[in-house]
This record gives structure tokens, sequence and C-alpha cells, in this order.
């Protein structure tokens, strides 16, 4: 893996870069979709390389459970399995053991949890997810980490991080050195800043080839979200990509550009796509509602979306109504493509010193939404 | 319109032709998907188009219900609204109004019925019909006809084909002439042979540019139901499009083809598509069977569809199982390929007089499926 910084924006810690992995070039600041099954929901692999995503973000938790490590392993590798040619970035599955298992039992070991599929009972170590990530083929690969939730105790948070540390420095340990894989450390702390600058700094001893800001978007009010994102990117080495976790939003999204988040990913594009809400650069887009029963304009008449070049709001919120496929399907492609055009404009933005006027005139015109 | 009949197979009724309506031509026999509510489930238009659908049906009654006739007038007609530019042939919803409305009262004048969607109350006569698909703008549009169910005694049967005639007639009549539109007839008479001889000479004498038969696959035996084909195929002018309304499935479509029928309609490629069954070559498939669990061949070896292309039967295996959009979605599209290319082999074998050869070996191929 390679990481060029290419360009610093001279207003704001906004910075341009190029990661090159075994799969493909990623010009950064980026967005990546979600597609935590091995499937961004309702698009198909052509579809995202057609809207420019040049990396997608899968789910170890998830594909460990279902369909299973050997059979990925057997078709080749996730990139093979689910016909993706280019990077694949997989989470370590932390955050979903937290999240959705039926039950979890964290130990100096790993993790014991029930599978919320089935109940089946697993342990998960760091040095089985490195493995386990190491045989799905992703190209970049993150390792184990205790995620917890707003609020929190100090203690607690302490305590989290150091396990977290110890999982980090075992998962480097573990990794079976590739020219075609690079092991993200995670870092944790919570809200507590001091345990944010100690993990930063015993994690760039342990030394990884880039960093992921965890702990994030966990229910914190959105001021304390920026706040630590700011300390966080400013915690962490230059030189190496900087990837804040499941945020977020659009506003969130350019808040972490501003501080020198260089990737981001989040299901929001398509969860919100299959509930109806579209992204335009008018504000959200509910399209079930009633002004859109005679509207004939496209989602955003600035975009240059498949769904938007051909499809009508009124022809939308008819599918969303017939409870018919099409309907999350478009919405949803309209939503990566608005994402990753956000992600182009802020590129360009930051490759001219014009990030932080690109930020205030985006979401001037974002949040006058009277749609 | 114009049909142009511009082969016939030498050994059997097979024939092949082509039919230049507004928006296009369409080679017969054809295949055309079903877009009940405006939209072929799952699947894009462009994938329609790109699969080499040259028209598809959607459904007058449906459309009248939801979203109604004024948005789709507004919008500019139901090409625009849905995207589509290639021909559009409507259904009237004769079948629907006795298959799913609530309450339905039939009388000379027309069809009282409940909306299933919302209980409302409605009347829909012959005349309301033909304006109502005028005014979508189809290229094709379709009497009212009252249509049974199998088995149903004859007075019953001769009560409905004089009513399907009356209301053939009163359509003709109320028919705006048009360049753009074609009205056809539709044949009646349940499965009894006379009254079929019946229906077919006072229709001729109506005079249609086109005529469908009605009233099959409406759950009489696999027998009975290619009787009343063949027998109604022979009655019908020779120099019109024939169109076999919502048949069916492969063997279906081959009996009909070698019939004479030149159009053909079906909700099948879609509905099984969602349920994660797939139709090959070498028979159906149904992708939640375990032995697929580590197949990484494609649907079938033999289609050049964009799902077979990239995706295998485990990848579509687990994405049904993870009840993932995408499962649908690939299957629904390869069944569409796969029952536009079955139309495209009959037509290269009809144009080579071996039509009976090409159903021969394309049903022992189907039919000695072990997967």
């Amino acid at each position: 893996m390679l990481f060029e910084l290419l360009h610093q924006d001279k207003n704001s810690k906004a910075r341009l870069g190029k990661l090159s992995l075994a799969h493909g070039q990623i010009d950064t600041p980026c967005f990546m979709p979600v597609g935590t099954q091995g499937t961004v929901k309702t698009i198909s692999q052509k579809e995202l390389s057609d809207c420019g995503a040049q990396i997608i973000l899968s789910n170890a938790y998830h594909l460990f459970l279902r369909p299973g490590k050997e059979i990925i392993k057997k078709a080749g590798g996730l990139h093979d399995f689910i016909s993706w040619e280019k990077p694949i970035l997989t989470d370590s599955g932390g955050y979903q053991i937290f999240s959705l298992a039926l039950f979890r039992k964290v130990s100096d070991k790993g993790v014991e949890f029930q599978s919320h599929l089935d109940g089946t009972k697993h342990l998960l170590t760091p040095e089985a997810v490195v493995s386990l990530q190491q045989d799905l083929g992703a190209d970049i690969i993150m390792t184990l980490d205790e995620c917890l939730h707003y609020p929190c105790g100090m203690d607690q948070a302490k305590a989290a991080m150091e396990r977290t540390l110890d999982w980090a420095a075992r998962s480097k340990k573990s990794f079976v050195a590739s020219d075609n894989q690079a092991l993200f450390g995670i870092l944790q702390g919570a809200t507590y800043e001091h345990l944010r600058k100690e993990c930063a700094k015993r994690l760039a001893e342990i030394d990884f080839p880039g960093y992921a800001i965890g702990g994030v978007s966990v229910g914190e009010p959105k001021d304390l979200m920026y706040n630590i994102i700011r300390l966080c990117a400013a915690l962490l080495p230059l030189n190496k990509p900087r990837y804040l976790m499941g945020v977020g939003l659009v506003q969130d999204i350019l808040e972490g550009i501003e501080c020198g988040i260089d990737m981001f990913d989040c299901v929001v594009p398509t969860r919100y796509g299959r509930n109806g809400t579209a992204f335009t650069s008018e504000g959200k887009l509910v399209i079930k509602n009633s002004p859109f029963i005679e509207d004939f304009s496209p989602l955003d008449k600035n975009c240059n979306c498949y769904t938007c070049k051909n499809y009508s709001r009124a022809y939308l919120r008819h599918l969303f109504n017939a409870n018919e496929y099409l309907a999350p399907r478009l919405i949803s492609l309209h939503n990566i493509y608005f994402f990753l055009e956000l992600m182009r404009n802020a590129r360009e933005a930051i490759a001219q010193d014009r990030f932080l006027e690109f930020k205030k005139e985006f979401l001037t015109a974002y949040n006058n939404n009277s749609a």
C-alpha cells in the first residue's frame, strides 16, 4: 500500500491524496459505499463502478457468519466471490459484535458471542479476525477493537482503550506480511481527550500503515463528535491515511474532510434510499411526500446519475407508494452517486485551496431546503 | 400499425413477423415483459433495453387506480412517465377486475368494482377503458372483456362471450382513430370449441388490427389449454398479429409459437425470479437449494446476461439467503433475458424452417434437468 499526499488545502486541514492498493487506486478524501454482506444494498457492482466508486467496505463479522470463510476462500476470495475488481476494505466486526450479537463476553483473549442470525456461539480473537480478513483477501483490513456507546464512564473507556491497544499489538504481530493487504489500527478512547491522545500515541508506536478513528457516531451530540474528530485527526501521523469509521451524514463528512480525514464509510446512502429519502444539493427529499405527486423534475436537477437522467420525482413517488423494488433501488443509486460526487467536488475544491468556500456554499444550498 | 408476415415455418404453424408501432418495431414471435404498475419488477428500463426487450406490457387497471390517469397524462403519457421509449401494450384490466377487485358487478353497461387497494368504488365501461388507454398513450390497447376462471358452465361462458363481443364492438366504436395506437380485440369462449369458433368469426367481423386469445391459463389442464390455443390460433385471420394473453411457462410459449402465436406476455420471469427460481437451458433452478452452496458456475453456462457473465450460483444463493435486494434483481434480470433469448432463438429457427427440431432439442435439454 502506498499513500501519497498530493496537496494540503491552504485554509484548512483538508488534504488531497492518492491511496494505491492491490486492486486499484483511490483518490482521497473518499467515500466507501457499504456492502455489509458482500453487496451494497439494491445496487449492482456495475452500477457502483459506473457511479465512480473506487473502493467498497464489507464486514468480516457478517461474512464470517454467512456464507462463511470457507466458501469465500473457495471462490478465490471476496473480490471473486462478489465480482468486484476494485479495492475492498473489511471492517473487523468489532462494532457489529458489540451492537448486533445476542450475547457477548469480552475477555483479554477475545470476544465470545452468539450469532444474531441463529444463536450459534463463536469466539473471535484479534488473531482470528486478522486471519479471517487475510483469507477474505480485502485490500485493507481492520484490527478487532472494543467500541463503546455514548455515554460511557472514564474507567470503562480506559479499559476498552487498553484492550483495543493490546489487541492492536497482537493483530499486528499475527498479520502475515503481504504486498496486497494493509492492516489499519483503530483509535478508541470515547469522548475523553486524554484517552484519545494516549491511544493515538501508543497506536503510532505499534506503527500501522493507516489509522481509523473508531468510537464516534455512537450516540454522542454532534458538537462533541466534531470536537473528537478534530482532536483525533490532529493526533494521527500526517503521512498516513486517516479513516473515520461509520460517519456519516453530509455535514459530518464535510466537517471530517476539513479536519483532515481521508476516508469515510456509511450506510446512510442506501439506508435512506431504501426508506425513500434522497440526498440532493438542496437537502433531503422524502419521496412519498405529496408535493411530489405531480413533480416531473428529477430528484436533483444538478445530478448526472442514471436515476436523475431518466426518472422523475412523480414516477419515483409512484414506485415507492406501489411498494415496487425499483424505488429503493433508484433512490439508493442516486444517493450513492450523490455521496461520491460530493467527494469529487470536495477533492476539486481542495486542489484549488477553496475547500472552506466549497463547504460553506454546499451547506448553504443544502440547508436552505424547502422541499 | 403495420404487421408483416416475413416467413412461415414449413413444418409447423410457427411464423416470423415484424410489427411496426409508433414507438418502434417488434420482431415476432415476441415476449413482452410485464410491468403491471409501470415497472417490470426489480428491473430498470435500461436493463430491459439491454436485454433486448422491444415492447413491455403494462396494466390500465392498476395505473387507473394508482397513480391515476391525470398524473400520467400530465407527465406526457405513460412512455414519458416511466421513461420507456419503446412500444407499450396496455392490458384493459378486465382480467384484474375479475381476479383482484374486492367486489364486482358486471352489467351490460360495464363493471362496477371496489379497488383492491383502498376499497373505493369505480365503474369502468368499455368506452372508458379505451379512453383511459388512449390517454395513457400505449401503442397497443386492449378491449375490456369478461374473463372467466376454469371450469365454467357453457351458459355462463356464452353469456361472457356475448358481453365480450358487445363490449368489443362498443370499444371499436369509441376508439379515436390514431396512427399511433392500435386496438386489439379479445377472443373468449372458455373451453367450448363452438363458442371459440363463433367468437372468432364475430370478432373478425368487427375487424381489429390484431387479436388476443383470452381466457386461457385460468386453471384448466395443460392439454386442454394447448387444444384451445391451437384451435383459436387457427381461427384467427392469417395476416393479423395473434397475442396469447398471460402465457406462460417455457413449454407453453413453445407450444404457442408452434400454433402460430405472435405475441406473449407473462409475469413468470420476474415472479419466479423474486422467489429465487431461475430458468436455465437445463431447466428450473431453485437458488436456495444446498447443491449451490459452493457452486461457482453461473446460473446458466449458455447465457450472456449480466447476471451470468458476472455472478456465481454460490453468490446468488448467499444474497438470497441473506435477504438481499440484489438476489431477486439479478435472478429476475437473468429470467427476462432467458425468455427474450428463447424468442430470439425461436425466430432464428423459424427462419430456417427448423422450429420443430429447435423446440424438441430445447425441451429435451430443459426437461432433463437434474439440478
